[in-house]
């Protein structure tokens, strides 16, 4: 074996050992089509865990689920201003419904449409054109909806999970009948996003408005949770939009209050994406491959079983099956933990491997030394992989809930420690200057008072530096901005992102 | 109220009545895109239980779930010649992959594509030609992978549910090493949706294959379930395909076999649709609405608080919350009981006829009058809308599961007595005339000895009567066709079908 399982390693070229930590997980592959994945079955396996958690998290909030077409008429787009100089760019075009077969066997479209249609690249204006069809009263209100869908955005340059032509997501979309609770929505959705973060990807987030020039094109205000990747890039994990009054005007979605008047809804919007796989990947793996938190691990513990003759594989295999059924019977975090039998036959080191990159938190080997020990070998995926401990066996299946705790306590805290130790305070221009310099190391998430005006973009935009957002936790603390002098009410995060 | 909450009735019109209920359950409408429906969150709520029962059924059989591209370049699609006949005649195609803001505000399509993409009317291609590249040896087979997906199939005739231009599916892809393997791969699937049919949805289907008039394009044998509607009209309800080498020589999916040499894969295809949720209403549903079965209806047992007073409000709403409690406590087909208190200030029978029209199962009105005698006012959807029992209120939660157990076995019973009652056996051209003649109430399922022959499909043509399968079950019992006379060893049914 190499020194590490994945090459090149983090800090020899952090986006080719993305790929390669992708690769070696066998979570997703590019697929023939351009900018499309494919999303093997170990990816999406962690994907139908975020969606469990996340689907969840929205039905105890109120909401519901539903599904809109793929498909959105051009002029549908057309109708809020803002939204179309937002979306215009890049999309997928549907122009003919039918091939026909020319005498080279070739396909050719036909059936030219009258009105070209857009594959989704977000629901707002489609979605918005049924609320104004079911929203007649304020006793229709609020409307609380989600979807779980697939929408396409153009990429030139795409990159698994980060950025795709094809992704996953969820998105909801709400119509209140006043501005508070329309607001009160849109920051509801936020914190749902960030205890997801926190809680069951162990990924620590600030939460906080964008700046004008970073909101969803329609938006009046945009809050994000932005999260800090291991090269010190911000990776915004979700967002929560107010969209005002802009959609409701744009689309007619009226009410009759309670007066009789009529009047326009107040509507959000909010989504996460498959992005989160990436996000995850970034924030926690290592030079061994994929490490993750055991909450979304699709596999938290793995039975490595070790025989040579048929009578130790018959003795062995019978434990691991007990300790297997154990495992079924013993609850972490509200559900039987999910222990798995690697019985392959394949070269014992291969198959450890295989797991190590693969990111289970927690394997255990049994041999036939191990029962007449009565103890099994613990390796956990956030410790060295040679570093093992043993464990009654009698004992392993109850240890197992506090020993996933643990680890995924420790992932969280960990790249806390990370962000925090790549974090800094800023005060002036040559600070931000110095902070973002390309020498190694440099970068990372600056707290910094900006103004929102131009010349703080003249100054971050040669730098690739970003206002990330506004972050709103801890109190107001004035200042005066580092680029403009004019004073601010809280400071902002800058980064480099992706 | 009307004699029936629907109008027209099932005898009246059938097909409005098919819409009207949709309408009155909330289940879904129409959008304002060209056959594309919106499913509404009761009606995704039923698909999110069929989705869940499925699931689980389809990781038991040992296959993981997996996500592949929307889109197919045309090239891919023309590689297998049936399946081009098959599908190129019904597809949205993507051309462009930019819009720019026209001088008038419009939006115009450019970025031309050089090469057109299709929205996957079904995934065999592209999930072939990533299987070609997964697969190398036979240790790598079987591949047994399932994606829940949409898909886009132009439908100039929509009708929801039933045939949409886009739609929600889930179809498995599986590889294997050996025709046999493949074969009992095909069979395996169809038996797990019978098993979904019949023990979930309460639906008795036939099981068998179909002709090679009615093959799915480019498979060797496709194997349906079908069921009847009460129209006496069939349904195809699920299909098992299995597809031979045919996909693997045109995608080139090949692999090493155990002596080295090379082979091409067995591979097999299987899908069921949202078109299921048609195939319920049509199944179950009266005069007065919807009708779910109670292990896919979202509510089991809808709580009806009823009081005048706010003292009595009080006690009655303290008393539905602990029945609530108590029936989540309880278990029914291994999962809570799904119960709802509908507290909603709404007049009491409009409340009462809105859960009638959306099928939920069972209703228990509570009030004072009920908590003084200790009993609350039950009522079961399978039974006239004010047939009332009394049970007591201490009985009623530990009686719920056989209550819903009893329901479901009964709507089970209805439909096949009805649909035994709808068939018949024949054996003379003659016959067949007599039993599809236009005159009310004839048609059903026909059973009888025909031969795959152009003769046979031209009496039955004009009829607009189709052999829906070849019933699998039973012993071999053969006859004469009863068009050309030639021997055949199994009776098909014949039917009209949606």
């Amino acid at each position: 074996m190499p020194e590490h399982a994945i090459s090149p390693t983090r800090v020899q070229d952090y986006p080719e050992w993305y790929q390669q930590v992708v690769k070696a997980a066998d979570l997703a592959e590019q697929s023939p089509v351009r900018g499309c994945m494919v999303i093997k079955p170990h990816g999406y396996a962690v994907w139908e865990r975020m969606q469990g958690i996340l689907d969840g998290m929205f039905k105890a909030t109120g909401h519901q689920n539903a599904y809109f077409p793929l498909f959105i008429p051009l002029s549908y787009l057309e109708k809020e201003a803002e939204h179309v100089e937002g979306f215009a760019k890049e999309c997928a075009v549907v122009t003919h419904h039918r091939l026909e077969l020319g005498p080279d066997g070739r396909l050719i479209p036909t059936g030219k449409l009258e009105e070209p249609l857009v594959v989704r690249p977000t629901s707002e204006t489609i979605i918005g054109a049924m609320y104004a069809k079911w929203i007649q009263s304020w006793r229709d209100l609020p409307v609380l909806i989600n979807q779980w869908a697939n929408v396409v955005r153009w990429e030139m340059r795409p990159r698994v999970f980060l950025r795709t032509a094809e992704f996953l997501w969820q998105e909801g979309h709400t119509a209140h009948a006043t501005r508070e609770e329309a607001v009160e929505e849109t920051l509801r959705m936020l914190d749902v996003y960030a205890t997801f973060a926190e809680r069951d990807l162990a990924m620590p987030v600030i939460k906080g408005p964008k700046t004008a020039g970073e909101r969803f094109p329609g938006a009046v205000d945009t809050y994000s949770i932005e999260a800090m990747m291991q090269d010190g890039k911000a990776l915004q994990a979700g967002t929560s939009h107010f969209l005002g009054q802009n959609f409701a005007k744009a689309q007619e979605i009226k009410f009759a209050g309670q007066s009789g008047q009529e009047e326009y809804c107040w509507t959000t919007s909010w989504g996460v994406s498959t992005r989160l796989i990436g996000a995850v990947i970034m924030t926690h793996s290592d030079d061994d491959g994929l490490v993750l938190p055991p909450r979304i691990a699709p596999t938290q513990v793995v039975i490595l079983p070790i025989h040579r003759t048929d009578e130790e594989r018959t003795a062995v295999l019978d434990a691991c099956r007990v300790l297997e059924r154990e495992l079924a019977a013993t609850t972490y975090a509200h559900e039987p933990v999910r222990a798995k039998i690697d019985a392959r036959d394949m070269r014992g080191g291969d198959k450890v491997w295989q797991h190590v990159k693969q990111g289970v938190p927690v394997r255990v080997e049994i041999g036939p030394r191990d029962l007449a020990s009565g103890a099994v070998s613990v390796t956990r995926r956030d410790r060295p992989p040679k570093e093992r401990t043993s464990v009654p066996l009698a004992q392993f299946a109850t240890e197992v809930p506090q020993l996933l705790g643990e680890i995924q306590q420790g992932l969280f805290e960990k790249a806390r420690a990370f962000r925090d130790a790549k974090s800094a305070r800023l005060a002036t221009q040559a600070d931000i200057l110095d902070f973002f310099a390309e020498a190694a190391g440099k970068g990372g998430f600056a707290h910094v008072h900006v103004a929102d005006d131009p010349a703080v973009t003249a100054l971050l935009d040669p730098l690739k530096v970003t206002v990330r957002c506004i972050p709103m936790e801890g109190p107001d603390e004035p200042g005066n901005c580092a680029v403009t002098g004019r004073p601010v009410p809280r400071a902002s995060v800058l980064a480099r992102s992706y």
